[in-house]
């Protein structure tokens, strides 16, 4: 009888696993945030044909231990600053390992019912916890893409007259272009949302921001005006809190007052800044987001929770169903579940993600979560201080969450010559190993970034950074 | 310092999930398959406000083992043969607690050299396995609900005179409406697929199948040659090969045909049966499907990996990069790999879904996943043979696979009351709790499914269940 794997050798084998796991997110620090390969050095190093028998989980873990673990790039290491700096922290890396034995897909309550009910009750949790107003309904996504994906759906869908869910929009003369709105500093889940969505690229309008890369509404009010002048329909504004390039935080309230008036669904994407709204110090940055049709954030991104784990939360959840829900004769049940999780979106097929959330959120507690948000806002307060009091350095955007762009600007050297030098020196700071930085591309200017979210991070690493910087830029020099 | 939870509370919790979960595997069969609970009895056992401050793991285990493990729907249980029977094996569940904890996002290459290599080398293994040419480039997905939105979005933007990624689809007299097919078996994620796309639920055509619930190509050729009389564009044909009711196989060769010769895109949903594609003899299913464009088909189904892992090939990599590739100034790397994955669809987080798949092949090596995989043919044609041989039932579909619709058709009772009957009969079998089947429409009679496809089902599995149909099937007479 072939059957799984004996029970003893998977016992062992997860025993094994829980200390290389233990060994792992303990000593990851210690290591390069990324590993000094060269694209195809892992594949070369891995047989190119499937082995034809079993292999005992022992050399396969040998494997993983020689082969894998070293060569991925350490996002789970507190020197990981680039992109955002996520983690996946004890009490998440628990959950997840026992979701993978559930197995469960939530697509029907009946399939899994304390999967559908505790990410009901953990999106409850979370908009109590983020202060938002009892009539958001959330559910959990794989991923802020699709969760955005889900809201400009929805706003499509929420044009009647044009029954696009039935029809489509193409070769119908009555249905015009369709706009929607971002700033210039969206995420680029917005673009890639347009082209799924069969609304087109160029219908995505991108406003021009101010001077700290907030959306304009003014802009905002021009455009919307050209393009119905033009005879197009704006459906859709997506704000941004918390943008990527810089933490900056789009004027929500006047947004909003724009979408009233032009009947337009307001879509927030906080997918990183609104974990830091479990701090109500923090809460005037996201004033106005109680006004939106829909809101996306990702507990993955900085809520300790590992990949995949983006919320949805929409204030009218018979829309978002309308939208998507399409039970075939397979999948009918009698229950009397309010939620049958598989209608809220494109994907049939759920996992239990609310679990790791569950774990997270108990395993810190309201306060302790506070606690660390506020911890990573300190950092990155006294590393923009540091750039700030170094008068060969600029701190280039505001910081108000745990993201601080910066750029180096010595004296005597051009404007012309600043984007060459700070690419050279992340390229050289970088190498260092234990620390990894991005960049990014303000008002054309070639600008670093240090993203500080790991739970694990310490005010040493910050030093560490910022001794990094300043030696390798004197090296340069 | 806030940090993460103490490395020796985590340690302990890790063994303690260590055995949880191997208790919970070997065990899981003991159990009824559904828990007898209503709709929010979890919700009102939990707390309905968030924990202020941290609790130690240990007593969130406590209550993981008291309010959810028992709650869910064991779909790691060999009794679950309801949708299609799924199975997190040993390996795979070692290989996502490790994911959890390396915890990295393999959106670029360079974010995650091991990650994007393993998935392109798994993806390699698996095409061999299943006999697929060379030419197809895989990779993977959350669910095939996904991957067939990529396949049909790349379809879509093949229509290059339209230039639909970078216009849309509305308010454009030149851009017809556009067609899809499939048949009136397949799976619901073509419709979702339909509609998220903006192409119109309306727009797609579900081609009539024969007595074997195979479509029909004679009607799809008409139906196509119609849509081109009437102004609209055929742009994709999905074929399934085993679709969700029965596992019947489209053919393939006369489909790929039309497609030829109508330049449509050919995708194939393998979502399920693709994993018998590894058993040489099993390859004649298949036939023609190397003739695709696009093929989907999900390890997390029938190939023993935990949810979620659906494999996309496509036969043209730079057609899907070219439908979303998109690259914002802070991803832009000066690394010459070859993809970056989150170029090949909508989703920029990207889990690192290769590591239990690659553990699950070498866990169990070709072999032994073939063994497996005949294993379940084996008990679904037993199953069959045991209804075929009793009078009082009737098997309503072949068997090509490993599932086996049913139902019961007692003498002397009306063919307009065997609906009735047959509801009341599964609802009696699945209340005994050992195992959990579940129903479909097949040419408008209520019939039922066993799915037979969890790594740990042995033949005693399905005589208990036929046991129980009889049973209760004489209790109702």
């Amino acid at each position: 009888m072939p059957g799984d794997i004996p029970d003893e050798e998977l016992r062992r084998a997860l025993h094994r696993a829980a200390d290389l796991i233990a060994d792992y997110v303990g000593g990851v620090g210690d290591r390069a945030v990324l590993p000094p390969i060269a694209p195809g050095e892992v594949i070369a190093s891995l047989p190119a044909r499937p082995p034809k028998t079993a292999e005992p989980l022992e050399s396969i873990l040998d494997d993983y231990e020689r082969l894998i673990e070293p060569n991925v790039g350490h996002w789970n290491h507190p020197g990981f600053m680039a992109y955002f700096a996520i983690s996946g922290s004890g009490p998440g890396i628990v959950g997840e390992a026992l979701t993978a034995a559930l197995n469960v897909n939530a697509m029907l309550w009946r399939s899994a019912p304390a999967a559908t009910e505790l990410e009901l009750l953990v999106c409850d949790w979370l908009r109590e916890m983020v202060g938002l107003p009892s009539d958001f309904r959330g559910h959990i996504n794989d991923t802020a893409s699709i969760s955005t994906l889900l809201a400009l759906a929805a706003a499509r869908h929420a044009q009647t007259d044009l029954d696009i869910r039935r029809l489509g929009l193409a070769g119908r003369a009555e249905v015009p272009r369709l706009a929607v709105y971002c700033s210039d500093q969206a995420h680029s889940s917005v673009d890639k949302a347009m082209m799924a969505l069969g609304l087109g690229h160029d219908n995505l309008r991108r406003i021009g921001t101010d001077a700290e890369f907030r959306m304009r509404p003014e802009l905002l009010a021009e455009a919307i005006e050209g393009d119905l002048a033009a005879g197009l329909r704006p459906i859709s504004v997506v704000a941004t809190v918390g943008t990527t390039s810089t933490t900056s935080v789009d004027p929500v309230p006047a947004i909003a007052d724009l979408c009233r008036e032009h009947r337009s669904w307001l879509h927030i994407d906080a997918a990183y800044a609104g974990s830091a709204a479990i701090c109500p110090e923090l809460r005037p940055h996201f004033a106005g987001w109680e006004r939106a049709d829909s809101i996306v954030f990702n507990p993955h991104k900085w809520l300790f929770t590992p990949l995949d784990c983006s919320l949805l939360y929409v204030r009218d959840l018979d829309q978002l169903r309308s939208t998507f829900s399409l039970v075939p004769e397979y999948l009918k049940t009698g229950d009397s579940a309010d939620i049958n999780l598989m209608d809220l979106g494109v994907q049939l097929g759920r996992r239990f993600r609310a679990l790791k959330l569950w774990m997270v959120i108990r395993g810190f507690g309201v306060e302790g979560l506070q606690e660390r948000i506020r911890e990573h806002l300190r950092l990155a307060r006294k590393l923009a201080s540091w750039i700030e009091a170094d008068p060969s350095f600029e701190l280039c955007a505001p910081v108000p969450f745990s993201l601080v762009c910066f750029r180096w600007c010595p004296a005597g050297v051009e404007e012309s010559e600043l984007d060459v030098s700070n690419a050279r020196l992340i390229e050289a700071v970088n190498a260092r190993g234990p620390v990894f930085i991005s960049h990014t591309e303000l008002d054309g200017r070639y600008v670093l970034r240090a993203a500080i979210g790991n739970i694990r991070v310490t005010e040493e690493h910050i030093r560490r950074l910022w001794r990094s910087v300043r030696e390798e830029s004197a090296a340069l020099e």
